[in-house]
C-alpha cells in the first residue's frame, strides 16, 4: 500500500467507539445523535424510497428538487438570492463536498497551499494532501486573563490571531479552509473575526472553504454567520452544509456545496470522478425533509433543544470543578483535563499511548470512567499538538439519559 | 480552478441524457434500468429507513450485516469462505470503491503506473491520475476472419494481445484494472484469458483491480469468472461489485470490495478520507434485499430477463443490418456504425464534433433518429481513440416498449 494509507493509523472514531463498546461506556465521542431523527425526517425517507422512479442514477449536480431546496433555504444566510441551477451540488456528505473543493481548486503536484485553523477537523489535512496540496496550519490561541486548566472561558477566548494567519500566506497559497461554528472548540467566528480574515482573503485572492455544517447549532446571542455573507465574499467562498448535523441523521450521508457558479462548476465535475452521483432516493427524503422542517418551526425547535443539552453536559462537568470552554456553537464541549490524573496502575496499550496524553485521557475517560470522548490532538499538525495534550472533547448530541449517567460516572474522578 | 478540472468537458452522461430528453429520445445512453426494481427491493429499502436506529453513521468498514452477506455472496465466486471481517468493504458506490484501491496502493506524485485495457470504463483513468498514478493503456483489437463493419462478430472477438500487454509493463507498474463482463464491449474473459492475465500479474507482481460489477449479468455458456478465484490470485485481487447492477438501482450508490486482509484494510484507510462511511439506511437495505433475492431465486431470474433483452435489441439492429458485437456480458450492445451516413445538411454543434466522429455519430442517433446512445470513444485515450470512432454504445437495461420504439426509429436509417 502507499504511504498515506499504510502507516494509517486506526482511525479515531472506530478507535474510541470500540473501546467504548466494550468497556460498555456512554458514548460521548463520535458526533452522533444518542436520540432517533423527528418523525417527519423517518416519513421522509419512506416517502421517498417508496418512489420506485426515483431508484436511478441522479444527475452528478444533484437532483433539481434538493438543489431548489437548498438554494431557498442559504438564500438568506448569504443574503441573495441563488440560482438551484448553478450555485449548489449535491456531494456524497458534507466530507466528500470538502473534498470534492480541494480536488477542484488545488493542482496535482504539492506546491499549492491551503490554510488549515487548527484545531481543525481531522479530514483537511488529509484531503488537501489526496488533493495534490500542503496544508499550512495556523492554530486558533487561548486568549483570556483566566487560567483555562483552573476556570471556566468561553469559546470565543480561542483567538486567530490575525498577523500570525497573514504570517502563514505565501504566493502559493490558493485556499483557506474556515469552519464555523467550529468542531471541536464550539467557537462561532463573530463579525469581526469575519471582516478581518475576509479582507485578509481579498488581500491575498484566496478562495475560502467554509464549511458551516453546524450553522444551525449556536446558542446565546452568538448567531451564525456566513462569511460568504460579508462584502466581495460571495464571489470567493464555496460553503459546505450536510443533511447529517441540519435534521439529525449522520448516516444518511448527504452534503452540498454553495457559491458562485464560477466555483460549484469545477466542483461538480471533481464530484462526477469522486462518487459520481449521491445516492437519489436519500436526496429526496432530504428535500421532503426540508420542507417539512420549515412548516413545523424544526429548526428554532432544533436549537433550543440543543442549547439545553449543552446546559446539562456542562453542568455535568461544573459538579468535578473540571472547566471547559462554553461553546457558542456546535455539538462539542472541550474539557481541560489538565487536572485529571491518571493512576499509575491504570494500564494503558501501547497503541493509545505512543498518540500523546490526550489519547491516554480518552482512554482513561473511556475505559476507567466510562464515558467515551474524542482526543482532539486528532484535530492537530504535530507542529501545534502540544496546545492540545491536555484537552478532551465530550459530543453533546445525546439524551438526558446519558448525561445522567454521565453526570453519575464523573464522580469518579471528584 | 485546477488544470484537471478547468478543462472538464462536459461529462458524457450529462451530455447524452440532457440531448436525449430535447429531442424526446428513448434513451439507450446511460445504463440506467428504465423499469422500476423488483417489489423485494423496494420493501427492503422501507423496511431499512423506518428504522430510526439506523440513521447514523455506520463503521467505516461497513455495517455488519451487509458485510456478512457479501462475504456469503462472493465467497462461491472466489472459491473460498470469506471473513466479513476483514476481507470485505463498503463503498459510496463501485466507482468510489475504485477509487479508494487506486489511492490506497498508488503512491501520490505520478511515477507508480496502472495499466488499463481499453475500451475502458471512463472514470478509470482520471481516478488514477487524482490518486497520483500514471495510466498505462492496453487496447482489446478486434481479431476476426469477418468484416465488423459489415459483419456480426461475437464480443470474444475483441482479444488483448498478452504479448502487447506484457509490452507496457515496467519497473514502475503496480496495479491492472481488469473489467469483466466488460463495460462497453460485452466481452467476457474466458478461463484461458484470465488464466494468462494471472500469469503476467503473477510474474511482475501486479495487484489486480477486477471490476466484476456485471458479474451476474453473462449470457449463454460465457459464465463470468473472477480472476481471484485462479491460484494465488485471491492474494493480490480487490474485486469491486455493486448494487446498483445487482439489483436494478443505480441511484442507490452501494457498492463494495472484496479481497484479502492485507489489501482491504489500506482500502478502507482510503475510504474514511473520501466519503468516510456509506449510507447506513441504503447498506441495510441492500442486506435485506440480498437475502430476499436469493430466497426469491432473483439473480438467474434476472439473467435470464437480460438475455431477452439483448434479444431484442439486437435483433432491432438485425433489421436494419447494423452490425455489432455479441455481448456476452453486461448490458451493453456495441454496434458499429461506419456505414451509417450523417447526412451534410445535418447541422452538429461544435462542442460535439470537437470530440470525434463517434460522438457525431451519437448526437445523429440521439437528436435525428430519436435513440439516445454513447460514444466509446469515451473510453478511449486519445493514443487509441481511433480505434472507436465507428463504434456507438446502446444499453438495453430497458424495457420492450423502449425496445419497441427503437426498432421503429431505427428504420430510418435504412
Ligand atoms: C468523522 S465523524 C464526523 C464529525 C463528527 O461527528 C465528529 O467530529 O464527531
Ligand atoms: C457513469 S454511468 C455508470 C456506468 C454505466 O451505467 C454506463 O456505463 O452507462
Amino acid at each position: 500500500p502507499s504511504k498515506m494509507y499504510s502507516k494509517a493509523k486506526l482511525d479515531v472514531w472506530t478507535m474510541f467507539n470500540r473501546a467504548a463498546a466494550q468497556a460498555n461506556a456512554v458514548n460521548l465521542g463520535q458526533g452522533f445523535m444518542s436520540f432517533p431523527p423527528d418523525k417527519l425526517v423517518i416519513d421522509s425517507a419512506i416517502e421517498a424510497v417508496s418512489d420506485e422512479t426515483a431508484a436511478q442514477y441522479a444527475p452528478p449536480q444533484g437532483r433539481p428538487q434538493l438543489l431548489e431546496q437548498l438554494a431557498e433555504h442559504y438564500g438568506p444566510l448569504v443574503g441573495r438570492k441563488l440560482d438551484s441551477k448553478t450555485q449548489v451540488m449535491v456531494s456524497s456528505g458534507a466530507n466528500e463536498g470538502i473534498f470534492c473543493a480541494l480536488l477542484a481548486f488545488l493542482e496535482l503536484g504539492g506546491t499549492d497551499e491551503a490554510i488549515v485553523i487548527e484545531p481543525a477537523f481531522d479530514q483537511y489535512k488529509p484531503n488537501i494532501i489526496m488533493a495534490g496540496g500542503t496544508p499550512v496550519f495556523v492554530p486558533l490561541r487561548v486568549q483570556s486573563d483566566k487560567d483555562p486548566t483552573r476556570e471556566i472561558i468561553s469559546s470565543n477566548e480561542w483567538k486567530l490571531d490575525m498577523a500570525e494567519l497573514e504570517s502563514k500566506i505565501t504566493s502559493r497559497t490558493k485556499i483557506l479552509i474556515l469552519n464555523t461554528p467550529q468542531n471541536p472548540t464550539g467557537k462561532v467566528f463573530d463579525l469581526q473575526e469575519l471582516e478581518q480574515v475576509a479582507a485578509i482573503a481579498k488581500k491575498h485572492n484566496l478562495l475560502v472553504i467554509s464549511d458551516e455544517v453546524y450553522e444551525n447549532l449556536y446558542y446565546d446571542d452568538n448567531k451564525h454567520i456566513s462569511i460568504a455573507s460579508l462584502p466581495g465574499m460571495f464571489e470567493r467562498t464555496v460553503i459546505c452544509g450536510s443533511v447529517g448535523k441540519l435534521l439529525g441523521v449522520t448516516g444518511w450521508r448527504v452534503g452540498w456545496l454553495v457559491g458562485p457558479q464560477h466555483l460549484i462548476t469545477p466542483c461538480v465535475a471533481a464530484h462526477t470522478r469522486t462518487t459520481f452521483v449521491t445516492c437519489t432516493p436519500i436526496q429526496d427524503a432530504t428535500a421532503l425533509a426540508f420542507k417539512k422542517a420549515y412548516a413545523n418551526d424544526y429548526f428554532n425547535i432544533q436549537r433550543s433543544e440543543y442549547l439545553a443539552r449543552r446546559q446539562k453536559l456542562m453542568a455535568a462537568f461544573d459538579s468535578v470543578q473540571l472547566p471547559y470552554s462554553v461553546p457558542h456553537g456546535s455539538y462539542f464541549l472541550l474539557v481541560n483535563a489538565a487536572r485529571v490524573r491518571i493512576p499509575d496502575d491504570f494500564v494503558i496499550p501501547d497503541y493509545v499511548s505512543e498518540r500523546g496524553h490526550s489519547f491516554e485521557l480518552c482512554y482513561f475517560f473511556t475505559v476507567k470512567i466510562g464515558i467515551s470522548c474524542i482526543p482532539p490532538t486528532e484535530f492537530y499538525s504535530n507542529e501545534n499538538l502540544h496546545l492540545a495534550e491536555n484537552y478532551v472533547r465530550f459530543a453533546f448530541c445525546k439524551t438526558d439519559d446519558v448525561f445522567e449517567e454521565t453526570a453519575r460516572r464523573l464522580q469518579a474522578i471528584k
